[in-house]
């Protein structure tokens, strides 16, 4: 579909308003009975389309700070890292930042890391569980994974939440294996868009990365074509937003975590992530604030009625 | 039931092998499939006893800083708060800390508030939410509630996990409200548990307070009798773990929150809370690691066949 001729009939505030109830920060919501009603709905039909082998894995928001520093994500996106830092210390030590917080000032510059992160991407658990397995098999490896993500980048943009849901396909195996997985995924990705009738188009892209030096792995990702994305207009003005991303990560963590087949050749990785909040905000946005009002195939794909 | 003459065939260790992947700090853990089914039948279920006029809410897993230390949290819980910080700062500040990292150091020292915290219970962002309504009805209100939620106390106990799923059923109103809904909601519960098999006794119950001045908010507590809590033998060893509980908060988030009914009275509230981790471990330590082996009458009660 050409994206630039869809109308977009409702307002960002008037959605945010509609599915949300804001919670004193910007990019963190409550969210409704109805709109939470389409992200389990839109989960289910994911599941349908779970490949047959997969094994699932679902991750608490929180993971290592170790981890995380281990395959590299300081190095390249830094600004957005939620840490999780506590009181530590004996009673003296709390009883004298809480009493600091009661006079005004800030307590929180006297906690230290709890050795926690917020999961930045779904996915960074699943290769460290699959290390411990010994050889990756000669069919490769396929997991199902599932985590609440955080990015410290709060907005007030209809689509970039601090806090939001990813589900990942993660394949495992040799270069060859983790092509043909990203590429039917493609094709699949989009058959799941034109079924639930939203507009969309792919495109290569690159990640967040930070600052200069940032720009150069950026613009290298792209020209390598490491990563795609299907794109939905989901705000009435800008640019339409990523809901899904096809992705290669070449050897990056294979390397880090050790994974070798039986051959003793390193794997390389890639995954499917949907952004579950972005896809049920772009079906909003898509098809209007009623779900009961949606277009009949639409409600039938994700089995609404 | 008397949980004294129960035993627990299967070893606390061997428990948490089969239900969990271990993710580099202890309480931390990615779930599996066989697991979430248990989870899932088990929201379902509590979904089915969800009172007719309740209001549904999702929250992410973290909140306002702000509101959590406006309702006082601060002072009574400093030891389990887990505050979310992040790399601020321009790019130099934020390239030095990166460096720091390289270098072995401690970065997360150059951290500073991102004016968030992981939600110690499900139910905090609902008071201001609530607020925000004008007064409240004559009828009261009734909330349904879930959230992840996080208390920093890392342990290797099966029963005690640092970031962990609660619901509640939260209601606000007049103190004979909260009283009668707390007292229907202990028998709702004791028919819940005998459904699903699991030995039970209820108690008296306090917060965790810290420090010496906490033990002193404990006792009263106790002696008020502002908690109860229903206690399942999940362990092999040590006593029963607390797997829901049913709160009078009196007039604290009335307070708080500036709730009050139409005639000006301030507005009290209560809450149940399901332990959805510690219930779902709990029937696995009960009736064995195969679902499929689970008693008849159990399965039918979850719908897993």
């Amino acid at each position: 579909m050409d994206t630039a001729t869809q109308t977009k009939p409702v307002a960002d505030q008037t959605i945010l308003d509609h599915l949300f109830r804001p919670m004193g920060v910007d990019g963190v919501y409550a969210r409704t009975q109805a709109y939470e009603d389409v992200v389990d709905a839109l989960q289910r039909l994911i599941s349908r389309h779970r490949p047959d082998d997969a094994e699932a894995f679902r991750f608490p928001p929180v993971m290592s700070l170790r981890q995380l520093e281990k395959q590299g994500y300081l190095n390249s996106f830094p600004q957005l890292l939620g840490c999780i830092c506590a009181l530590h210390g004996g009673e003296a030590d709390v009883n004298a930042a809480v009493e600091r917080a009661r006079q005004g000032a800030d307590w929180t510059a006297e906690t230290t890391s709890a050795d926690l992160v917020l999961s930045p991407a779904a996915c960074y658990p699943i290769y460290p569980i699959a290390s411990e397995r010994g050889a990756v098999p000669e069919e490769g490896l396929t997991f199902d994974v599932a985590a609440d993500c955080f990015r410290h980048e709060p907005s007030k943009d209809l689509d970039r939440l601090q806090s939001f849901r990813m589900r990942e396909f993660v394949r495992i195996g040799a270069p060859a294996q983790i092509a043909i997985f990203r590429e039917a995924w493609m094709q699949r990705a989009q058959a799941i868009a034109e079924s639930l009738q939203l507009p969309y188009h792919f495109d290569r892209a690159s990640d967040p990365f930070f600052g200069r030096v940032g720009q150069l792995m950026a613009a290298n990702q792209i020209e390598q074509a490491l990563k795609f994305e299907l794109l939905i207009p989901v705000r009435a003005e800008g640019g339409p937003t990523a809901c899904m991303s096809f992705n290669y990560h070449r050897e990056h963590f294979g390397k880090t975590w050790g994974l070798f087949d039986e051959a003793g050749e390193l794997s390389h990785s890639g995954c499917v992530a949907f952004g579950i909040d972005r896809l049920t905000i772009a079906l909003f946005a898509t098809h209007g604030l009623h779900v009961d009002e949606w277009p009949r195939g639409v409600l039938e794909v994700l089995r609404l009625q």
